[in-house]
This record gives structure tokens, sequence and C-alpha cells, in this order.
């Protein structure tokens, strides 16, 4: 009954290594993966020493060895970055081989690309890793929660940014010292853009809400604010009024907008965003990552874990080669694919303009310190209806004073109109903040 | 492609009628909810009014027709209890019939024959809802976590004695106030025996652990406190030390006992527990249930969410069905089972004696308010060999004086030892209260 399952690494990196490892010390874990034998490892440089041992005769420097081997029955990818990426997982599809990646920068550009191909090719594209490191969110979303209308996913996706924000809020600091200290100890990269901007997570949401709304995502659609611009100041106002602040992935499903192909619309967003103290995401701190999934019937369920690492990261790469080996014990008589676990899109979905969501603000002011100001911005809002929760002055000594504004929900649209009405009222000198706010 | 699956339900309480309603109204949920049909199913009374829609001429009195029904491809059990629920899941598989069960008493009790007949007669038994409602656990452990050797699953995994400690925390409140009002509102039962003595939750923790561990568990031999002998004073002792209280469900792996079989020695439980503040599982409060497991290489995973209900504990059930009718498009030509899916036993398993549980302590001693007491009974772990963390006195008006003692961790053998000894010491009335401690 067992034959062995021959596997094709591409890369032999931090997450490589993990994969690596796993495979060579089955004992204690599933007994299928005494079943999987790494075939064929595509490295870099062949001389460099590894954590992991690999018969040198396994190596090779060119990956289109690997995906050509007849040893080889299911590929992995874990380059990462999107060429030659790519190009093999598309090679390999093509070669009726299955294949198990990491690369959500890859598969958030071109995943449609690459299930169209692997649908017709009777081979699985999966996809675990790519998304919250560890966390099991791509199989549940695929699986577990297919019962469910999903109305929203809402996720800490990027722990180089929350690692960040935990230590600006525990300890007042400033941003730049943070992500230097980060930088020092490995959590973020020498280039720290695709984190930081939010890049990242803008992929694993794109990513999240296509499996979750079951339809493709335009990737280059999703509003994205990282965290950058962020200051110690908010982050500290946020804390005083019981908020932390997050660097959030949204996408949520909107009430119809009548598009005549009855394409779903969908709100989907990036940003920094305050959150209850008293939220399940709040207590997300360092670089953990959690999920949140909201839908009919069940309700909120969330997911925590670590969202990277060699060793998160390879669990979840080797659960999806797990449920490859597994089903290929059913010797389909026809090739067909197991639907879930194919999880091809069964809708079309639609990014609505961002003026069309609707969410709680944040929003501090700097203004002058005179009386009437407070009065004067909240007049504003209540014109441009724009219902307020809370308005509060902080006050920033010869700067003059600070006024944050909490919204309650509200169009982006007349966010933004109200917004300019204040900017230039009498004493308001500057809108220095605006997020969101859960 | 497309063929009809005829869904067989056997009970139309809440649960059952949560997943009629998912089945009733497919739109917005994954495509092949279409292709599932409720063919027949069993109620207790023909004429009592329901809130969904089922033709008359498919309910029976006699759940045996159900599961006869040439029509029913799929048996789901939300009858629950032991009879006649076993005897209709054994009949179901001995028909050839896939079964989607929420009963966990039956599971945790006859799990193993009916695993055994279910692997003979090539079918699945599944059994997301058994286990933390609607939050994906069991379908994780089977699937996603396969790459791990999973060191312990540790949870809260009933409902009803979580809402109870938490308005206890929250009001400092009562006990039986709180039952009571629980009663009232329909989150405890009337006899409320198998929640608040924490029997569900060892029904729970014995299918979780059969699972992370690969192998049965012998129910009977978990050993089980629950709550109803804890004092408002305790919960509120443990918040001024920083922790809360929550009925815990443990199982680990231990160090190796050198069984002749190899059998993997556990230690299983179920007992009030003090959590740190900053633990992922402190926060989880009301009816919510979450389940951590820990493994290598993946860390620390949470999984949390709605414990129990109609719509959530439905999303679970419906799942199962989509699970089962994806794998039916795959037409295996041998009837195969995917060994994940399925999840045989692959080890055997044996529960330790509780004394050779190592674990933190919490233990509250009454004693005379004199000088000296604290003294002796810290000298008296010392002299036990019983390591402690903190030591604290709480006044207590007239009843004379309250020890708190926090320990680190200890085998139980030596805890129990370090007890008898200290309750024989002068000054100590008696050991009033003694708990685990994350």
């Amino acid at each position: 009954m067992a034959t062995r399952i021959g596997i094709g690494l591409l890369g032999l990196g931090t997450v490589g290594a993990g994969v690596a490892s796993i495979l060579n010390s089955p004992e204690g874990r599933h007994p299928l993966i005494a079943d999987l034998e790494l075939a064929r490892v595509a490295v870099r440089d062949l001389q460099r020493s590894r954590p992991v041992a690999i018969p040198t005769d396994r190596l090779t420097t060119d990956p289109n060895e690997v995906v050509d081997d007849p040893n080889v029955h299911v590929v992995v990818e874990v380059i990462g970055g999107i060429e030659p990426a790519r190009t093999l997982i598309m090679r390999a599809i093509s070669a009726g081989k299955s294949v198990v990646t990491a690369n959500k920068a890859v598969i958030a550009r071109h995943g449609e690309e690459i299930a169209a191909a692997a649908a017709a090719a009777g081979v699985y594209v999966l996809i675990e890793a790519a998304v919250g490191g560890g966390i099991p969110i791509i199989e549940p979303l695929k699986q577990s929660l297919g019962s469910n209308r999903i109305e929203r996913v809402s996720g800490i996706i990027n722990g180089t940014t929350n690692y960040i924000l935990s230590r600006m809020a525990d300890e007042g600091a400033d941003y730049h010292a943070v992500l230097k200290e980060a930088q020092e100890l490995g959590y973020a990269e020498a280039d720290p853009a695709a984190d930081v901007d939010g890049h990242d997570a803008a992929d694993k949401i794109a990513i999240l809400a296509g499996l979750a709304f079951g339809g493709p995502i335009e990737r280059s659609a999703v509003p994205t604010t990282g965290i950058s611009n962020l200051q110690g100041r908010d982050v500290d106002y946020a804390t005083q009024l019981g908020y932390g602040v997050k660097l959030l992935a949204v996408a949520e499903r909107l009430e119809s907008d009548g598009d005549p192909m009855g394409s779903l619309p969908l709100g989907v967003r990036v940003q920094p965003t305050l959150v209850p103290k008293d939220h399940p995401l709040a207590g997300v701190s360092g670089v953990n990552n959690a999920i949140l999934v909201e839908g009919d019937p069940i309700g909120r369920v969330m997911f925590y874990g670590p969202g990277a690492g060699s060793g998160p990261t390879a669990s979840a790469v080797v659960a999806d080669i797990l449920n490859i080996a597994g089903i290929r014990q059913l010797n389909s008589s026809d090739g067909g694919l197991d639907p879930l676990l194919a999880a091809s899109s069964w809708r079309s979905c639609h990014l609505v303009d961002s003026s069309r969501i609707r969410q709680r603000n944040y929003v501090r002011f700097n203004t002058e310190d005179a009386p009437g100001v407070i009065g004067r911005i909240g007049s504003c809002f209540g014109e441009q209806g724009v219902s307020i929760q809370s308005i509060v002055q902080f006050d920033a000594c010869d700067e003059g004073a600070e006024i944050v504004v909490i919204t309650h929900e509200v169009g982006n649209g007349a966010m933004q109109n109200a917004l300019q009405a204040i900017t230039s009222l009498p004493g308001v000198r500057s809108l220095a903040a605006h997020f969101g706010c859960f």
C-alpha cells in the first residue's frame, strides 16, 4: 500500500532546511511522513555547509533538474520571489506534478494562472505556508469553514510589523529605534519595505480573501498603508483610550452593488488600525500572527500562532505534502481532484472603490491651543454627517494641541469630505494621523 | 460530475435544525453544498413545529429508516447520549455509509470500536463538531499539524464552566449564584453535573489526545476535577496574583517510562488551573472555547471560537459532510480511504498514574492567624523537595488566616506528600483548595 513519494525541494534556505529536517526525522510524527523521500534538492551553492544532512548526489544547482526528475512526485517551492519561482511552478504543473509553495508573492500575483493550469493538469497547488507561517488557516478556510457565508476575514499577518508595534506600545519606544533593533535581531530585513509598507500583508490578505469568498482578488487593487509613518504618540494616545494599534489586513463582503454579472463586492485593505483591548486580536503580540474569520452561522473563530520562522513554516509545508500523499492513496480512477483541497474559484469578486468602504476611524489633528477648536471640529464632523464616538484633547507642549477623534462607522467618502472641511477650519493646523478603528 | 448526495439526519434538535438550515440555504456558501440533499430526518415527534421547513414525507420517528434509506449516503448523528446513538452509528457503518457526528460522549467511550468498524467498511466517521463547537480543531489536528511531534494539547473546552468562571472573576460573584443565572439563561443545563464536574471536558480531551498522539485513550482513566467546589475567594486571590482561573483540559506527552511495548506515556487531566494573565488562554472568556496545541517544530498555535450553539456546531457538522462529499468526487477505484481524514490510530498510548504527572500548583491553607505559620509551611515544602514560587498570606477576618502558595513544577507524588505533612503542622487547620497552575 505505502509507496515512496519523492519530494523535490526548490531552495534550501531557512524554510527548506526546516522541511528537510522534518523529513529526516519522521519518528513521533504522522506515519505517512516515513513514506516521503527527499529525492532531489536545488541549492544555490553546492559547497555551502548546511544544518541538515542531505546526500551530495541529490543536490543540484539547476532547479529544472529537480522539477524534471522522474523520482520527484511533489515539487516544493521555497525559493521565494516572483521569478524563477513562477516559471518553475508552472513547469512542475505541466509535468503533472503537484506543488507545495510558501510563496505568497507569486500566489497573490499569479494565483489565477497557476490555479487554472493546475486544474487543467489535474494536480494540486497547496499554499498553507504562504499565510500565517505555521498557523493552519488555508486548510480551515478551504475545508472546515466551507459551510459558512464568510462576512469578514481580518488579521495580523505580518510578524515584523507586529513586533515593532508591540515594542512601541510596551516601551513607549520610537518607530525608527525599534525598527533598527528588529533588524539587528533578524526580525526585520535590511530592506524592510515589503513588511513595514504593508505589501507583504497585502499579498496575504489577497490570498485569504480569494479563498474565503471563492473568487480571485486583484492584488494590485488592495489599498495599502504601512506603519512607517506611525508615530509613538499615536500608539500612546490609543493606549490611553483603551486600544492597541495593529497593522490589520481586512477583507469583507459588502452589500451588493448591483454588478450586472453578479460579482461579489469586497472591501479589502491593509492599514494601521485601533483594536479595543478586549478584542481577540488585541492580545496578539510580538512576531505572532492571528486571523479572525467571521461568518454565518459560525460567528467568530480565530487562529493564532507563529507567523514565520523555519520550524513553523516547514510544519505548514509538510502538512501540505501529507495532504497530497494522503489523497494519492485513494488511487482515483479518473484523475479527478477533491474540490475542497483544490479550492478552485466558484464565484466572481471585485474590490469596490475605497470610498465605498465603511469603517470607524481614528484621526489626530494638530491644532492651536485655543478655546473653541474642539467645538468647531465636532460641529464640522456633524455637518458632514460623521457621527463621533469620542473627541479628546491631548496637550503637546509648545507644539500647540493635539485633538484625537474616534468616529462611529462612516463611509470613507464622507470621511474624506469631513477631513477636508476640518483642515481648513481656523485653528486646525494639520491632519496628523488617520487610521482605521475596530 | 455533480451527483446529489443524500443526507440522513438523526435528530432535529438545536444542532440538527442548524444543519438543516445550512442545507436549505446554500447561496453564498461552498458550491458543493448545493449537491447535498436532506433525504430523510428522524425526529421524536412528527407534530412538533420546527424552525426549518422540511417536507413532511421526509420525516420519520424511526431512526433505522433514516440509516437504511437507500437515498441516504451520509448519516448525520446529532441525537447525543450513548444509546441509541452508538447502535445507529454502527448500523450506518455496516451499511457502508459514512457518518458525521457531534457526539463526544459516544466517541470518547466507543471511538476505538467505531473507528475499527469504519476502517473495515471503508467509510469515514468524522467528528469535528464533537469538540470545540464551530472551532476547526479536529481537522487541523488530523491534517494540518501531522508534520509535528505534538508535546501538549491544552484547552478551555467547556463553555458552561468558562462562562461561570468568567462571571465569577469579573463580578466577584459566588459560584452558586452564577450557576443559577447561567441555568436561567440556558448556558447551563438543569442538571449541570456533566459540565461543572468536568466530565464533558474529559470526554473532549480524550478525543483530542487520541488524535494528537495517534493512539486511543482510555476515557475512564482521565482524572477529572470540576469547578463545583471552587470558591470565589480563590478566583479573587488568583486575580490578585496575576492569574485567571480556568477549567483546563490538558494532555501531554511524558518521558518514556520504558513500556515494553513502546507505548507512549501521556499525562491527561481536567482540573481548575491558574493561567497567567498574559497566556493566550487567559483572555478566553464567556462561553468561548480555545485549544492550544504545542509541538515541534510548530511551537504554539491556538484555535479560538464559539464552543457550542446551534450555528457554530452545525457549521462543523456540515464541514464534515463537505469533506466526505469532496472526496467522493475522486471515485476511488479500490474503496481506499484518505489516511489523514480517516485518522486511524498509528501508535499505542497509555495514561500514566496521576502521581507521575509534574505540574505547578496553587494551594490555599486555612490557618491560625499566628506568627511563624508561613515560615513553617515554607520550610515543610522545602524539606519535601517542593520548590515554591510565591507564598502569600491573605487575611480572612475572624476565620483565621489564608495562606496561598504557588509552587514551581513538581511531581504530583511529592506534592501529595508535602501537603500531608503540612496539614499536620501546628497552626494549619486545613488544605482549603488545590488546583493546577500554568
